[in-house]
């Protein structure tokens, strides 16, 4: 028997959660939520990003979450940076990895961070000589953000995307990602970009990050992982959304997401009543705020065993039955 | 080129979603959400159950939503009828087809119709006689319950649905279609088990039927089509759930499976905008009722078009934009 296939869930929820809803969730709940979300065996979290306080006072206290996140043992502590003086802050802070959001699109790009997409390539340039002059242990991912379509230019195409990728692997990034920001992306789409990302890139070929704002992020998993992917990104209870379109989630919903790759096979190291259990800690500190996700009400079904042979940490609830289901 | 390829996407909220509600939808709000459905382009409609109202008041009005149903042009009428008793009046009403749901487990299927399997299997047996002798012309599908596992036994062997499925062969039912009744399912069993009916039940492996309890219905869709399946069960609104788990989504929502199926290349003939529109009959005629589904709060990605080439019948909504997503 060959070992069993890990995938590493990147929980986002501290950043991309966090920075997209109107509440601005206490530091001290913050940090309990990472250490809550680190003890249910997420190996690595964006715990924010390094972006002014006027623009997004949901991250002011982000140099604080770092500090804590490091005294975490064996966490990867990620943040976003959208430029090089943030990028300067969180090399400064000490994190392992840091995330830059670079747009395929001119449009997404100028209203996103008021870059062309040219100037950022430029940046991320800058960005990576600074990393290799005095902070060569940090590991730096490029974000391609609107990889699978554009709010703003509509359709966008694999040479489009690719083009972005392959400029970001020119300026010495270590990891390119793709971003399916607003929830555009279908499964073929997933499945053909990731495997020409692959088929171009080999190694610096990096994970997903699927948006369900049309309620299609695990399917684009399941394409994602045929194409090779082994990291994707994840929000616990989906947390996120946007303001403008009500019962559009954020990011797909980790528990949702743990509970698909443990019953695929695949390890992900994660124990999915721990990770149930943080969402108190949501609840508490976000009153109002809509948590996603259907493992939580479902619970794990009975026989439920871990791609490890784990049984699960909590007793399973009884399912239900109805008149004549089929 | 070759022709755009199909998948038949069979509405059955008239049945699975509405019998699993404690409303009661009136029958004259049914026959115009059925007209509505019908004109978004939806093929084929499971318009109710063939029970004793006193089990399923819900229900009670099933002759007179056949007829109804029956006079729309090109509509395939489909039932379920859990006996021979209700076969045989869906016979007489002139449905097209009638979906007999047939549990793996004994556990199951006694809790659901006080049944054995074997005394099941008999009874379907005598269906099939009934309707070679008396209605030729109705098709006859076997929905083969708790296929992926159940809330009684647990974990469902794949050898043990396979068994039931040859068994529905042997008595002559038409076509034999998986269901995923409490949404036990994962992508790797889906995929394993629907390329394993086909290989050994050739043209009479039939349509997935997927629950979204866990969150995976759409998920498991994409590992369906791998496996070669074109029957996509789903319900408008993902009508339904299950009382004892709240947040617990009934059927696959038949708003986001077109619109991912349609985004994958695969023609369906539905109208995305017009099926969102028939939810206004839901929300009317059913007060209070969770209805569930993203891409009718987010609408159609900028720049999309139908598999065969339409644009959207509607205006496109302007997307969301945040500071600094990724």
């Amino acid at each position: 028997m060959s070992s069993t296939p890990r995938i590493l869930v990147s929980e986002v929820g501290p950043r991309d959660g966090l920075q997209s809803i109107k509440s601005v969730m206490p530091t001290a709940a913050k940090l309990r939520w990472i250490s809550a979300l680190a003890a249910a065996g997420l190996k690595e979290i964006e715990v924010g990003s390094f972006v002014p306080a006027r623009l997004l006072p949901q991250m002011a206290d982000i140099r604080e979450v770092v500090a804590h996140a490091l005294t975490i043992p064996g966490l990867h502590v990620a943040v976003l940076a959208p430029n090089l003086r943030g990028s300067q802050s969180a090399f400064e802070a000490g994190v392992h990895k840091v995330t830059l959001p670079v747009s395929v699109t001119n449009g997404h790009a100028m209203a996103n961070i008021r870059k062309t997409t040219g100037e950022m390539i430029q940046e991320v340039r800058e960005i990576v000589a600074l990393r290799n002059a005095q902070f060569p242990r940090v590991q730096i991912e490029a974000g391609v953000s609107v990889a699978f379509g554009c709010t703003i230019a509509g359709t966008v195409s694999d040479d489009e995307t690719m083009r972005m990728c392959h400029a970001m692997a020119e300026c010495g990034v270590d990891e390119i990602g793709l971003s399916d920001t607003s929830g555009y992306a279908n499964p073929t789409q997933v499945r053909r970009l990731f495997r020409r990302l692959h088929a171009e890139l080999g190694d610096r070929a990096g994970g997903a990050h699927f948006h369900n704002t049309r309620g299609q992020g695990l399917a684009n998993v399941v394409a994602a992982l045929d194409a090779g992917v082994t990291t994707i990104d994840a929000s616990q209870a989906g947390l996120g959304g946007c303001p403008y379109a009500p019962g559009a989630t954020g990011n797909i919903v980790t528990e949702d997401l743990a509970f698909m790759l443990e019953a695929m096979g695949y390890d992900t190291g994660i124990d999915i009543d721990a990770l149930v259990a943080a969402r108190a800690i949501l609840a508490e500190a976000l009153p109002g705020e809509a948590l996603y996700g259907h493992v939580p009400d479902a619970g794990l079904p009975k026989g439920f065993s871990y791609a490890d042979g784990r049984a699960p940490s909590a007793p399973q609830p009884e399912g239900c039955l109805l008149g004549v289901p089929q």
